[in-house]
């Protein structure tokens, strides 16, 4: 049986391995990139992404009446452009997102490189964008790289006609 | 030299021509469908889609400040389905649109066949949208069509890919 400190430690261990892939690497860089001010030069990374965390409590909370919160939408752009970015530093492609998404939640996200979709994603329940863990959020960022980049070595020419 | 009445008789002549193209018969059964309450059962075709043209004394006289016009925006997204449907008539592939469009009147559109990018467009002016004559209007659809079939002919595994 684990105990409660173990189980602690563990999920601790989790997180610290979750910070350390490229895709948080990448996308801790690119929140403090946005703070112009360094209003946020004493947060650690993990608090830095605390925002992107929503547990299934918090959702169940999360009303879905309304525009979703600006603060949400940047935070659904700034996962975007990250996979974009990791998907240009594994192909040397550049990856153009477009994004569209309606008061009630939803909307889609297109990238492309060249001619070829790299990612097409329905998106449902904007107002409660969020991952339970950071592990899942990395294990989400990276498993859409990883789909992109596959799909451009299988297309290759697709990838990089004009 | 041409006279008066030769003028207005081949600008006539040109616009019957424009109006019989396969783009601008679908794009006439498009408004229509949208006219829900039959009050443009009266009009005639080209009546239809006057809107659509904007000489260029008129685009000099649109503002462009504030949000696009609905009626534009409307006008806009009618004239992409439609080349989205002619692109599925002469492929047999659905092409899924995805626009976008901020307050000063830029924007993207683009057009997918599984996961080939069949058309890929910078909106600008989206104020202004439209064409000089009905000829000018179903040149560029026809051309956007024709872009994309070409590029489904030379791709056809990745139009067809999931």
């Amino acid at each position: 049986m684990t105990s409660p400190s173990n189980l602690a430690n563990t999920l601790a261990d989790d997180d610290r391995d979750a910070m350390a892939t490229p895709f948080m690497k990448r996308l801790v860089r690119l929140v403090r990139a946005q703070d112009t001010h360094g209003s946020w030069d004493g947060k650690s990374d993990t608090d830095l992404l605390a925002d992107f965390i929503v547990t299934k409590e918090q959702r169940r909370q999360m009303p879905i009446i309304g525009d979703p919160d600006p603060d949400v939408i940047w935070r659904l752009q700034i996962f975007y452009t990250c996979v974009g970015l990791e998907i240009e530093g594994h192909s040397g492609l550049v990856a153009s997102s477009i994004v569209t998404m309606n008061p009630e939640g939803f909307g889609r996200v297109v990238l492309t490189t060249g001619r070829l979709v790299v990612l097409s994603k329905t998106l449902r329940d904007v107002h409660r964008f969020g991952f339970e863990t950071l592990r899942k959020l990395t294990e989400a960022g990276t498993k859409l790289v990883d789909d992109a980049v596959i799909a451009i070595k299988a297309y290759p020419d697709v990838a990089r006609a004009p």
